[in-house]
């Protein structure tokens, strides 16, 4: 199972270099671009049975490892 | 509308950071894990009015900044 994982700096914390992204897109000569965030993305292969207990783990990992809780929020896609 | 853009490396080249988590996970305890990709996760807000319009800027914005067409590969979801 592949559990795909987007982490993300919480909304309302400044981020530098989404800032710098935009400045970058704008000076490359692309309109409109109103706000760029910048984050992760992970892919992991796991090879658990039960969508619910691959959930639980990637959730713990998510917590302990891969996401710093107090200025990041995370989304976790369990697919094949 | 809002862009969200998932980079990661082409199929087949080491990945380094992610035999790192990798082993972070294993040393951890957590059990089952077959492989860790990593990658870079970006939204964009525009302010452009057709779907399609959009997602061709997108692609270029991967093509010319956001992404390195050799070793990365990158997908695009478009939402409100």
């Amino acid at each position: 199972m592949k559990a795909k994982i987007c982490i993300t700096l919480k909304a309302g914390l400044l981020d530098a270099q989404g800032k710098t992204i935009k400045q970058a897109l704008e000076s490359l000569g692309f309109q409109g671009v109103q706000g760029v965030r910048v984050g992760k993305y992970l892919e992991i292969e796991l090879n658990h049975g039960s969508v619910g207990a691959t959930r639980k783990d990637v959730e713990r990992m998510c917590q302990k490892l891969l996401a710093n809780p107090i200025v990041e929020t995370y989304r976790i896609d369990l697919g094949s």
